[in-house]
């Protein structure tokens, strides 16, 4: 008998992504498809065929497949596999979609949103993974910094996902409040100050302004964090402003975090971290010169997500293999 | 056979609480004796005495005593049972609390963080328990506002510990950046903002700045935050400014736990918040006002804590009887 395989599912908005992993959240086969739009059906269909295509891509037999897990945007109510409300995938509401893929399957599916399922992927398979000459991660946190800002908590191996299910919702944690007004209403959000959005409309605020900075010209095409951060490391000043106050934000939102959930580790992940090592190396000086002094405190890893857009996938497949046991 | 029943002990700097609490969590009696500020040994044995005298108090023999709960102050490693530092407590450094305390009593003992043991009976015995006509709470965070701000953490009917036993140090998040130096050195944390300490000092730089206030008179004896809030409630500017700072910084601190941790209650304990109900009012209207405004979120309670100084007690026991079953 070989070792247990699993299926983790990446149900986004756009695209499906499917892989089957092993019992180290190891990648062994993916494919990828677009979401249908046309609704819980269609979904539900397309997410078979895609497994189907995976499976046989791992060399594998759907029997072989001890359980799958599928990360799903929006609302979960995670005990009972049902995605409650889905902006994103027309006709997901109260859709019963774990249940649903558990007779398609033949196996157990478990249903998680997205970003939790990217936050357990980090713990189980990426940045939080055990190496062995140091003690194991049991405590992570996931900031995703993209054209939001997200996030997926785990705590002591689990997930912590809040008593309405809308844990883990770190964009929208105030970090300055007096700050820039947030698409949700409120002012200072993390998101609001640290996400891509963000940085590109404080690019456009510098040029209104008049600042002299090559954010105003259109040789780059249009205005992206990557060209905000790539002209900061060109020393243009404005764009060097823009970094350091997303950074500075960051910076106090981990810091807040450690003293409410004391992680181990806090991970950068999504578009923004991929722009490289600047970024970390400024939320970690934020951190550092904010923090307290407190002797005997141990520190908190500050780090590069390492999965890339694989995470929720993978993560997703490693809910179902830590629900079910190896 | 007649309903189960556990020890409780609020171990403090100061004093010794022990209690007889049923699976409930209901107090059947309680005692209370000094801490020996003479180290481990002397501490063990008053806890022997103590317990001896509250058992005798409830009508019950030890071996009716199916399992004990400590709350320490200091870092606390619940797995093994040991108080790793506490500085309120002499002799108290990697002291094998737990295993100790099992020989005596010979039942388990479970050995809990004094500020979780508070949180955990609030959840389970307090404002946090189920009532008859309401969902349960299974989400409660603890904020205790007296000389600091401490608190806990209930998820998903656990105390949330953190990676390094430092966890639900609520009052050392950054609520204001640019905001009051805390003696932690960090800037503008909810403690520096929120705590009866910070308050005093509030009402002091008020009187150097000569400002017309009441707090300026030595009538009322010594100056403390519960002089502020009569201060505040009698009219006085400079007091309604400094309540309403507290308060304001307190709402911050409430969204930015629920946009993290979704709980479905946050109860407000200690000294501060037992000045009375117009604190409440005032963190709940600056909640409201820095709330986003998303369609279908849920909202969380903020409530008024309701054990009073013997949450820490009916917390420990409450926990010993979570851990073994009723």
């Amino acid at each position: 008998m070989g070792m247990a395989h699993y299926l983790g599912i990446d149900l986004g908005g756009t695209n499906i992504k499917a892989g089957v992993v092993d019992a180290a959240g190891g990648l062994l086969a993916q494919a990828i498809c677009p979401t249908p739009s046309t609704g819980f059906d269609d979904v539900v269909a397309a997410l078979v065929k895609a497994t189907d295509e995976v499976v046989a891509l791992a060399g594998l037999r759907r029997d072989q497949i001890r359980a799958a897990g599928i990360g799903s945007p929006g609302l979960v109510d995670a005990t009972r596999g049902v995605v409650r409300d889905a902006p994103n995938l027309p006709g997901f509401r109260e859709a019963p979609l774990g249940p649903a893929m558990a007779t398609r399957f033949g196996c157990p599916v478990f249903v998680e949103n997205d970003a939790n399922a990217a936050a357990f992927g980090e713990y189980w398979a990426g940045v939080g993974r055990r190496k062995a000459d140091e003690p194991a991660v049991r405590d992570l946190i996931l900031l995703t910094l993209g054209t939001g800002v997200g996030g997926g908590l785990v705590s002591d191996g689990r997930l912590l996902r809040g008593g309405h299910g809308m844990g883990g919702e770190i964009g929208h944690m105030i970090v300055f409040p007096d700050g820039r007004l947030c698409g949700c209403g409120q002012y200072g959000c993390l998101e609001a100050h640290a996400s891509a959005v963000a940085m590109v409309a404080m690019a456009a605020e510098a040029t209104a302004r008049g600042e002299s900075t090559v954010l105003a010209t259109a040789d780059g095409g249009p205005m992206t964090a990557k060209r905000i951060f790539e002209a900061s490391a060109a020393g243009d000043a404005a764009a060097r402003r823009i970094v350091t106050q997303a950074a500075d934000a960051l910076g106090l939102a981990c810091i807040s975090l450690s003293r409410i959930l004391d992680p181990q580790m806090i991970a950068l992940g999504g578009g923004v971290a991929a722009a490289g090592d600047e970024l970390l190396q400024q939320v970690r000086a934020s951190y550092r010169r904010r923090d307290w002094r407190l002797a005997g405190s141990a520190p908190v890893r500050i780090e590069l997500a390492v999965l890339g857009n694989t995470a929720g996938m993978v993560g997703a497949g490693s809910i179902a293999c830590n629900a079910c046991g190896p």
